[in-house]
C-alpha cells in the first residue's frame, strides 16, 4: 500500500451495488468503507476525502482531515441541508450515464402522457378497444423543463428531436439552440406556454416548495392535453404535495409522474399510489452507478493531485 | 365548379375526422363522399380518383373510369388483400405527422421496456416503494427493427438518439448511419442479436405470419432485459397470435407491446387483454391524419397533372 492518505466511503445505496464498486476502484489508496461494521469505531482523522450519500452525521466531525467531500448523487441537498459542514470543497456527481438514463425517464414519461398512456392502460384492463381520437403530436405540445443544469440540458436536447416543442427555465439565463429560454423574471411567461412541465431543480432554499398551487394554475391551460401535466424528477421537497394532490383532484392538474417525494420512501397511506392520473416511481429515475461515481471520484482526485481545479464543485450560497 | 372528374372518398375512419377534413380539400373538383348516404346508388363511372381505407368491395367495379387509387394510410394490405383490384397505379400514404407518431409510440414503448414500466406499476398497485436493482441503460440493450422503410428508418434514428443500440433489417441491404443492417439473409444473424424486437413490416405474403415461435426462439436470450421483448405495430397479420401468447407464457418472450392483431377489434376473449406482460394499444400508434392525407392526395394529383411521376407508387409484386 502507498502513503496516501485513506477515502472514506459513506454510501447508503444498495449494499452489494456499493462492495462490487470497491473492488475495483481506489488501487493506490486505502479505503476506509464505512458499510463494513468493523469500521465502526475506526478513528478516522487521517481521511482526506469522503464519498458520501446521505452519510452518518458524525461522519464530518470524526473526519477532521478532509480534504474534499464527494457527493454519491447529482443533488447536495441530503448534506447541505442536514448537516453542519466544515468549509471544504463539495463535488458533486456528473456522469454520462446518470444524465442519459434521467433523459430515458424524462422521455419515456412525456411520451407516456402524450401518447394516453394511462387512459389506455384502463382501456386494455376493461378489455375496450377504442381509439383515443384528437391525439396531439409532440409538436403540438410545449415541454417546459424547469432547470437547464447537466440533467435539463440534455433532457430538453432528446425531448426536441423527439419533436414536442420545448422551452426552458434556468435562475441565469441560457441561450440553447432551437429552444426558448426563460430566467428567473420570465417565469410566469414559461408557465404559461407550458402543457407538460418537467421538474429537474435542484432542492435549495429557493427551490424549496416552488411546485404549488399558485404555479400550478399559471400553467397553460388550453393547450391539447385538455389541462397539464406535472413531472418531477428533481427533489420532493420543490413540491407542496398537499397542493399537488388537491390539484390532481380537482382537475387544476390533468396527470403527474413522480419519482422523488416530500418524504421518502413515499409512505404507503399517500394518496398519490392509488390515484388513478398519477405515475409513481421510487426514486429510480437516474440511480447513480456506483462504479461510474468512483471513477469519477478518482478522476478529480486525480485532477488535484495534478495541481489542476477540480470540477463541477457546489457553490455553497446558491446550494446546488 | 369545373370540368375536372370527381374524386371518390370511401375512408373507414372516424366519420366527423373525414368530414371536417373534406371541408377545406379539393376545392377544383367534385368530390363523391362515400360515406354520405345520399351517394350509395351514385353512378361512379366518371370519377378518376379514388381515395380508399377498407372501402366498398363492390367500389372498384363501380368506379370503372379511375386512373389512381390513393391508400388512406401507410399499408395497402387493406386493399391488395381484399379484393381484386384493376390494374391500376396504388399510392400509399407517407407523411410526417404519421411518421413522428408511430416514432412516438416505438420510442415510447421501447422505453417503458427498457425503465421496467410494467413492474413499477405494479409496485404502485401494490404500494410497494422498491428501486428495481440491476436497470440497465439504453447502450446496453439492442433494439433490432424489422422493416427499414419510411417508418423503420425514422424510428432507428430516434431510438439511437435516445441512447439505445439499434440494428435493423430489410429485404434488400440498406446502409444508414450508426447502425448495423441486415437483409433477409442476415435474418437469423439479426435476431440473435437483438433484446428489443420492432415489427415495422408491410403485410405481404412474405410477411404473413412472420412472428412465430420459431423466430422469437432465435432472439437473444442472453441481454440485459433477462429475456426478449417483442412490439408489433406493423401489421397483425405477420404475427401467429397462437405462438406469441405461448411465447409470451412460457417465457419465450419476456414481455410484448402490441398496436397491432390478426383479428381487428381485439376480440374480447384474447389473453392478451389481461397478460401482466403484454401492453395493449388499439392500433392506434400512427393514426392517417384525414387533413394531412388529402393534402398529400391533392400534391400527387398536381404533380401528375403537370407530367411528372406519381411517388410512393405500391409494387404489386412485391406487394408494399
Ligand atoms: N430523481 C433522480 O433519480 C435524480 C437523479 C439525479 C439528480 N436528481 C436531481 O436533479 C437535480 C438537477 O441535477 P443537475 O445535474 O441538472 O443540476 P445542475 O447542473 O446543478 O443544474 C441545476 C439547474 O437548476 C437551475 N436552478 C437552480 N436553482 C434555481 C432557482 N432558484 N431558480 C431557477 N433555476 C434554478 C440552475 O440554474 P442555473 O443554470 O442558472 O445555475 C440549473 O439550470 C439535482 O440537484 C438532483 O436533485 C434527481
Ligand atoms: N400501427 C399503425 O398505426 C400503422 C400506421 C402506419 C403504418 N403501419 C404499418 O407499417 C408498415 C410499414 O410502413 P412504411 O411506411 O415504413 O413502409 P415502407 O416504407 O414500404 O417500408 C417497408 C419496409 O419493410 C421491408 N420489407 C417488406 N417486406 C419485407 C420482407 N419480406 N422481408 C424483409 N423486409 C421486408 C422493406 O424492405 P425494403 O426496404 O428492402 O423494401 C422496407 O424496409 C405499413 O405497411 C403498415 O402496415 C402501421
Amino acid at each position: 500500500m502507498s502513503e496516501k492518505r485513506p477515502v472514506v466511503i459513506d454510501l447508503r445505496f444498495a449494499r452489494e451495488s456499493v462492495v462490487s464498486a470497491l473492488r475495483s476502484a481506489f488501487k493506490d489508496r486505502p479505503v476506509i468503507d464505512m458499510g463494513d461494521p468493523a469500521n465502526a469505531d475506526r478513528d478516522l482523522s487521517d481521511a482526506e476525502f469522503a464519498v458520501v450519500w446521505k452519510p452518518d452525521p458524525a461522519l464530518f466531525q470524526r473526519a477532521s482531515g478532509l480534504k474534499v467531500i464527494f457527493s454519491g448523487g447529482a443533488g447536495v441537498d441530503h448534506i447541505l441541508s442536514a448537516y453542519e459542514l466544515p468549509d471544504l470543497p463539495i463535488v458533486r456527481f456528473v456522469d454520462r450515464s446518470l444524465t442519459d438514463r434521467m433523459s430515458e425517464w424524462v422521455v419515456w414519461q412525456c411520451l407516456h402522457h402524450l401518447r394516453n398512456g394511462i387512459a389506455y392502460a384502463g382501456q386494455q384492463r376493461d378489455r375496450i378497444w377504442h381509439e383515443i381520437s384528437e391525439q396531439p403530436e409532440a409538436r403540438d405540445v410545449t415541454v417546459g423543463v424547469m432547470g437547464l443544469g447537466v440533467l435539463g440540458a440534455d433532457a430538453v436536447r432528446k425531448l426536441k428531436i423527439m419533436g414536442f416543442d420545448v422551452i426552458g427555465w434556468s435562475r441565469r439565463s441560457k441561450v440553447i439552440d432551437g429552444i426558448a429560454t426563460f430566467d428567473a423574471a420570465g417565469l410566469d411567461t414559461f408557465l404559461g406556454r407550458t402543457d407538460i412541465l418537467v421538474g429537474l431543480l435542484p432542492l435549495t432554499d429557493d427551490t424549496r416548495g416552488i411546485y404549488d398551487r399558485a404555479l400550478f394554475s399559471k400553467l397553460r391551460r388550453t393547450g391539447p392535453l385538455g389541462a397539464p401535466v406535472f413531472l418531477n424528477a428533481g427533489r420532493g421537497g420543490s413540491q407542496k404535495e398537499s397542493e399537488l394532490i388537491e390539484c390532481l383532484t380537482d382537475g387544476t392538474l390533468k396527470a403527474a409522474s413522480l419519482d422523488v417525494f416530500e418524504k421518502e420512501p413515499l409512505v404507503g397511506e399517500s394518496p398519490l399510489w392509488s390515484m388513478p392520473n398519477v405515475v409513481v416511481t421510487p426514486h429510480a429515475a437516474a440511480a447513480s452507478d456506483v462504479r461510474a461515481l468512483l471513477r469519477h471520484v478518482e478522476a478529480q482526485i486525480a485532477r488535484l493531485e495534478a495541481g489542476e481545479p477540480l470540477e463541477f464543485v457546489v457553490d455553497r450560497t446558491s446550494g446546488y
